[in-house]
């Protein structure tokens, strides 16, 4: 399998973390001997990965006009997810929190909808195969690194796949403009999957059958609706804010 | 000056009922004669604009293929708010939240966080005169009519401005990953004007200073910072949020 780069101090760091055995090679521009240079170093070494030192305009030939740090790896790519992939993670999960979408067409939209789960700590982000955006090149780009840590999972049918995430536990939330309750006045704890529609067409009618309840977002001005990235934003944000300040992740 | 051309229910309802006499024109499909058609059509009556109808053939070439429910408007552009009138403005406004974007480079992010604002009832989205993305084109296209609600002020020192809306007597709450305290911990009630750095950089140094507290928002993954636009949403959120269900908007 080809290796995808990643790069920046903290997406380094919380790869060699939490999947070291994922990391193939580590690369440090030869200028970074400061403190969080080291720890990248030792985590690497504890690891048994050696850490090569490169030069910095050998770096941005490869990567380009990024934000790198100074700090890349080369690591294996995150194995695609599949339904029973993500039935047999439930079990072990503890609250687990999961984004569905319901047939975003955008690969920018699910990319950003992407680097937003995995920074809300998001267990796996669901979408339908058909008639909806994949996890492409494109997709990738914009989730900035988040391809690699939470996984994309593509179902065939994605009322079925709510009912089995609804029989392993988990509420099923939608987000609607016409939804009875604002989302902090629902129970976003525990085992919650949220689930978001198409950009301009919302949740489909069998979408929202499924779903256990439907919140909405604000919508006190004039525009029709609000970006599915950024509404997908708005939800993990409060369902991270109910579940409490979490313990320092270890990153 | 030039009209501008919105569509939507809700965007064409908004603008009848908020700035009736920016409307210019209110044009509805041959097709609609359902209540909320019924409604724009009161609306456009109250304020003695005629009502057109008109074929949707020829609206889907003029537009595209947009969501216009069938429904458009032409309208006299908001006019561009200097600060002067944006320290009027909030002479007499209650509760006032602003979005100030501290030097944000790309012109979809600026269109994003003026969508984002106007959903969250924000006053104004405020921008440095210089080296940041400008309200043009593009910006206004991803704002989907935003842009004529929600002024965008550009102003020439942007740490000035801040100790002018300071004395004004707003609450200035920066959002950077280094924040002491979470968002939900503060309070974000009455006056205040949320400030996010740019892309990748965040928040400059100059500007950090200038804020009465900072605020940290989700990072439980391994992506470096989210989107600025999603960000912008999560704290403009958390500020609707905490401000409470307002009243149903006259909208």
């Amino acid at each position: 399998m080809k290796h995808e780069t990643i790069y920046g101090v903290h997406a380094v760091r919380s790869m060699l973390t939490r999947h070291p055995q994922r990391v193939v090679a580590v690369r440090l521009t030869e200028s970074r001997h400061d403190p969080r240079a080291r720890e990248i170093e030792d985590l690497a070494k504890k690891s048994g990965r050696t850490v090569e030192r490169i030069d910095a305009r050998a770096l941005k030939q490869t990567l380009g006009d990024v934000a790198h740090q100074g700090v890349v790896a080369e690591i294996e790519p995150l194995p695609p997810w599949t339904e029973d992939d993500l039935l047999a993670a439930l079990e072990t999960a503890r609250d687990p929190l999961l984004l569905v979408l319901d047939g975003v067409q955008d690969p920018h939209n699910l990319g950003a909808c992407l680097r937003t789960a995995d920074a809300c700590g998001a267990l796996a982000v669901v979408v339908p195969k058909d008639r909806a955006a994949q996890l492409n090149a494109t997709a990738r780009k914009v989730a900035v690194g988040a391809a690699e840590t939470t996984p994309v999972v593509a179902v065939t049918n994605l009322a079925r796949a709510l009912k089995l995430l609804k029989e392993a536990g988990l509420w099923i939330v939608g987000a609607d403009a016409d939804g009875p309750k604002l989302a902090h006045e629902a129970d976003l704890r525990g085992g919650v999957a949220l689930v978001l529609g198409a950009e301009g067409s919302g949740l489909r009618q069998l979408t929202k059958q499924t779903c256990d309840f439907v919140v909405r977002l604000p919508s006190l001005g004039a525009v029709e609706s609000l970006n599915v990235s950024v509404a997908a934003g708005m939800l993990l944000y409060e369902a991270v804010r109910q579940r409490g300040s979490p313990p320092a992740t270890p990153i």
